[in-house]
């Protein structure tokens, strides 16, 4: 079990090299939002811009593309144009907006039914860039655990102990007491990196490893959290960082940014955006 | 009668401890909100995310629910498929909304009609979860105060002296000369914590105490103001803080957040959301 | 001719009494906007509100209502529910509208057709709260200017001076070269307050007094100011102001947020929301 | 070959003249947006306003109009009524958009089709003002180059490597050897200044001189950069400079907005509306 330090996560992101575009820099599908829940597409799309992503698209269903982009207008929406919840009718649509990008983050409001553990599977079985699975997806994905097995390229899962504990059915008061165990033997069954979050988040690999994070504060613990840390890791990700060192990153320049925040604004009133767009605090730090 | 004071406001909020998470901090169910009227649904759910809530949903026409999410992405929707007043044809859908939820604030903009106060009524008597009756909400509740009575839950009621005089039948002019006794009696009769909004906000509570808040000043005399009360106090209760509270120390912070505001933006242009976001001005000074 | 100083004008709005609230400084009705102009009703509100009105309404076509109140949480909206330029069919909706009303602000983007100059004039002769015509309500006006004559409340008009030429059929050129002279003869004839916005604005009152305005720079040479000034002087009315103080003291104003702004952010990217906001630089200057 | 150095860009601007109104810094027409992509008009509107643009117009289709204006209250909209890719359909809507603008800004996330080649030729064979072609049109206009010639007024190209490539058949390997040559040669031939985007982005001009930027950083490599430089870039024309001066003056500036911010922010976090938005660091710093 590793302990993850500033100089760690910090070395994990190279220096930009003047000769790059904004391909360099990767382009990060963002499968995300639907109506009520149009928010966390936008914290997620929020989180990989901030984290560096040389693009960002949004794949949402069409009535809140609009919505998602009201938000932030350097995303790009993707309007996936059936209805109700995500299933097999999504699936051409979203290999077709997953064609070209770098990596793929699944799941912040996604509108779930049952066939979605399906298109998921299906959608992962058939896509090389690494993805991200966080909130409903990995309710989906608890469903049917095979689907993580068939993805053809890396996956990370991102729960927070309660979307853990029902992709174990371990409970969570026992989870929370083995945390370590648990997630270094989901990692290594499931051939994942899992990052689970918590007081303490713990990133697990598949190969055994298991970092520990010593950033963040207990003014993080409301909603869209989440959100920003998927976009973000995705950003890394789609940067070219590997697994599991793009997950320990992120978790631990998303933590930093929460206490750097703090540290200004007081704990009780800091939301997600301000984790996002505190991020810079971090890069400034890091000068990244 | 109290005078609330610095020291006892900030006392009230325990400071967070490590090991929590966002279901520590409660779940605010704020239905509010109609087409022309997304404003306040918007400035209620920031009003609780900037006190510290866990997460916030908005049940709301559906409609608006994209309009109430375009300010704020943090906040998730509940969209009602209804048209029209809030009436009995709400009541399944807001008995949805509010299962699990650990506080309601319910008012600010809502669409009201004949069969809105017998839907509040309803759905009071059958939830357990403490309650903030604003705007709105008091104005349909005055037309048959019986409803109060029959709450399953503590409520709170945060009415301006207009407000205050539909509920009592009391002139404004009157009710102001004897804003104490009037607030007292009303709260003891009915059961409820009375916020009695103004130039010295008091709270009163059914056991007969009174407090006098200090904080605030006439930049805060503006739309939205009150708004931005209900979901903060929301807040507070989601968080744990028991009545009354809950109540003075919401109405010591907000008008506090008012006063730091206003030394560094002057009187005039304040606007609510200014207040909303400077609650972080007084969670830094209280170390919260 | 006097020249407004700046005593003149911090004097003009006096210091907020403790024992007010928002019903103590107006609530300014804003006709404006319309599809594809849904931004002018934004900034004449936020004019307003960054002003110091107790509340304020836009009165829209209803299909930009959100879009409106999307900018400023704090805006309430009035939707009309006709369809096209503003005509006779929206006489009912908007007496319903202006009832109770302490001021009118007309004219920023509305849809402009054949009824409109009838809609304005029968408008006008039965609201007794002071009205600020601007934009698109001054072409309308200038088809037929006896509805000014028969207005029941007092009238201020905020024309470029290419409205001006409009109202008055002299040509720009020469208008600018007698802008003192043309000014009062139409206060004077039309019973009107008269604000000749330009490089020197001019407010010329129907008593013939004409006060020249020392604040604001080129970089205000930007689409929406006036839009902001229109809401800024409604607010000044909502709060008691008389003619032609408000419109002078308005006027004032404006320019010098213009002016702390410019200072700050240079002239070629200033643009008309910074002054909106930056009216709090304003307030705190002159403490009020 | 000349070096842009900062005395150059800054003297090709000249000081405010006091006598000027919003009339004399020219009204932008921006063809742009379409659902999925409404930001990159509002990026390229964004970057018009705080470049410096008396009035700015967005022509888009009228579903995402009034997502355009969410952004940007200071935007106007000209609604195109029909659906699909840009076509001769749209011609008449667009030759009436373009009446009395000064300037048009053409391509960001317009929505591509078949005919949209022949709908640019025609427009900008009877449009007199000068046009940025950039994104989207210039994809549309290398699939006949002959559009270039027929255009009544100056042309301003503003590719990045990628959309070089297709302009001119080279790959973009190949191309990004022999920068300078190919820019200087595809300005030549076709009548045009180009501005060929890149780690150090030239200016081509038809009379064969080439502009080095030496401004900008690997911080801006993402999403929207490019529709705030077309933006800024009809804000200089609008305003009245000449090619290929408003070329190297609008890249230099907004490669220098990118600097002062990454200086502030870090490079990872730069986002496009930061560039625009930092436009004010430029003007200050030049007194512009």
């Amino acid at each position: 079990v590793f302990l993850v330090e500033e100089s760690d996560a910090r070395g994990a992101i190279a220096p930009r090299r003047s000769d790059t575009h904004k391909g360099s820099y990767g382009h990060v599908l963002v499968v995300a939002g639907s109506h009520g829940k149009s928010g966390a597409a936008a914290m997620s799309a929020l989180g990989a811009l901030r984290g560096g992503a040389g693009l960002v698209t949004v794949a949402t269903r069409s009535e809140v593309v609009e919505s998602v982009l009201g938000h932030t207008p350097e995303v790009m929406g993707w309007p996936l144009e059936n209805r109700g919840p995500l299933g097999m009718a999504d699936l051409e649509p979203l290999l077709a907006a997953a064609d070209k990008k770098d990596v793929l983050v699944v799941g912040p409001g996604i509108p779930r039914g049952e066939e979605t553990v399906k298109l998921l599977g299906t959608l992962l079985s058939r896509v090389e860039a690494p993805a991200v699975l966080d909130a409903d997806a990995l309710n989906a994905v608890a469903t049917d655990l095979e689907v993580l097995r068939r993805a053809k390229g890396p996956l990370v899962l991102t729960p927070h102990p309660g979307e853990m504990s029902r992709l174990t059915g371990v409970p969570t008061k026992d989870l929370q007491k083995a945390r370590v165990e648990v997630a270094r033997d989901f990692a290594r069954t499931h051939g994942v990196t899992l990052v689970l979050k918590g007081a303490r988040t713990l990133v697990a690999h598949h190969d055994g490893s298991v970092y520990v994070n010593p950033t963040g504060n207990p003014g993080m613990a409301t909603g869209g959290m989440g959100d920003v840390l998927s976009g973000l890791l995705g950003a890394l990700l789609g940067q070219g960082l590997k697994l599991p060192e793009a997950a320990w990153t992120a978790v631990y320049a998303h933590g930093l940014s929460g206490d750097l925040m703090v540290a200004r604004r007081g704990r009780l009133g800091l939301i997600a955006t301000d984790v996002a767009k505190g991020l810079c605090n971090v890069w400034t730090r890091w000068n990244r």
